[in-house]
């Protein structure tokens, strides 16, 4: 009798574990900041309220995405900014929870590779402070002018990361923040980085550099690594990968690039 | 003396022939729709008329590329495209040279992955003609409503490649151009592709599909493979293998996709 006691008690134990492990999963829409990103769906799909693809995951998972303080990221875009350079680590971050606004010298539209209008959030004038201060390449240096520069001096002491695209390291350097550190740059700019700045250890054969708070990255579809890097550095690995999986690029290696300081 | 005059006329040929090479080879800007194209810069740098960066290539190479007719393609962004569907291929396609435009469904601003505010060039009450429609992911299939696939047939006849990024397949499919065809979509849309269009044939593991004159892609960064095969289809895979190498998109392995029907 005691022994069919037991039988039962873990019979009943296993198929209580069972259906709490099961109830635990549900469908999530991607992060998206409004309510819906509360939701729990029984099935897979498209969220009814933001649209976006709905993620299998657990409650728990979906609790510690939105307990993680979102890191806020001001992308400066220039006129004549080139198109990839910023939207890969605008793909990249969105998904990865992170809050992206866009900044330009003022709030007029520019034109991103000859084809795009887009509209700046802010002006050098009005632009939130934020942890991380992103440039990207486009229209040649001239476009980091000392307006700019003094721009991104004055939010030195405020920001906590600097990252840059392609030649958006020569804005980087123009503000003195590639002193004494390595960096890289689109591959037909390399010697002209090592030329405009003879503090800084240039190196062509990185994906990205990540001296630990100044994070640079070669040309263009780097801009996608470099980011990816920042979400394993800021967020955790799995995070990053799960970002990789979602935009379907296959081929990505996690820290595939030159690591001098991996902490946050 | 006959050997000596065979000799001489030998040195002076060599010596002709190498200066017309060496005289043959400039540095060029990227075919950027300005005057400043035709100009054959001595040294590398960047274009004081465009700011593009110089590259290398022969007089003759330059003159090709001048007299190749652009390939034009409508991007059609809706609101809450996802930025980086549309952004690999207009990078993509803007290096080859091809003529990109943008179309919404009226020309009010569109919000792209929540963040990024685009002007649209055209709406489907007024976009010109063009030789390739492209259709993107993002905010569901909701987006293209009855307006805007009847603006895509009514584009039918008119228009000779279609393209689609990610959930961009399911426009295509509701214009019927899937029909009787093989196409591919965003990985979560697999299935759902299938339960829409019982006429197409939806695989899952290409990057992307080429019928011929419809091309679809996997998800948000496969349509930069889908890009570049475009490109080396309508412009010659030389102009392809540049345009990845000019974007460091080191990965990139040609023909790694579904190709039915090479031929443009």
């Amino acid at each position: 009798m005691k022994k069919l006691l037991i039988v039962l008690f873990l019979i009943v134990s296993v198929k209580s574990f069972s259906q709490n492990a099961a109830d635990d999963v549900a469908y999530y829409c991607a992060l998206c900041n409004n309510d819906c990103d509360k939701i729990a769906f029984e099935k897979p799909g498209v969220c009814n309220h933001c649209n976006m693809t709905l993620v299998k995951m657990s409650k728990a998972e979906r609790m510690k995405e939105l307990s993680w303080k979102p890191i806020t990221v001001a992308f400066y875009l220039q006129d004549g900014v080139e198109v990839l350079d910023f939207a890969g680590p605008m793909e990249v971050f969105a998904y990865a929870g992170f809050k992206v606004f866009t900044v330009s010298k003022t709030t007029s539209p520019i034109l991103s590779q000859g084809i795009l209008k887009i509209i700046p959030d802010y002006s050098i004038a009005n632009a939130p402070e934020s942890d991380m201060i992103a440039f990207f390449g486009g229209n040649g240096e001239r476009s980091f002018d000392s307006d700019v520069i003094g721009w991104l001096k004055s939010r030195e002491s405020k920001t906590k990361y600097f990252f840059s695209v392609c030649t958006g390291a020569f804005a980087l350097g123009k503000a003195g923040l590639l002193d004494n550190k390595t960096a890289t740059t689109f591959h037909l700019s390399i010697d002209n980085l090592k030329k405009s700045f003879s503090k800084t250890t240039v190196v062509s054969d990185a994906r990205f550099v990540d001296n630990g708070t100044v994070i640079t990255t070669a040309g263009i579809s780097a801009g996608i690594d470099g980011a990816l890097h920042l979400v394993a550095k800021l967020k955790g690995e799995k995070a990053a990968i799960d970002a990789a999986y979602y935009m379907e690029y296959d081929k990505w290696t996690p820290k595939q690039g030159l690591i001098l300081e991996a902490k946050p």
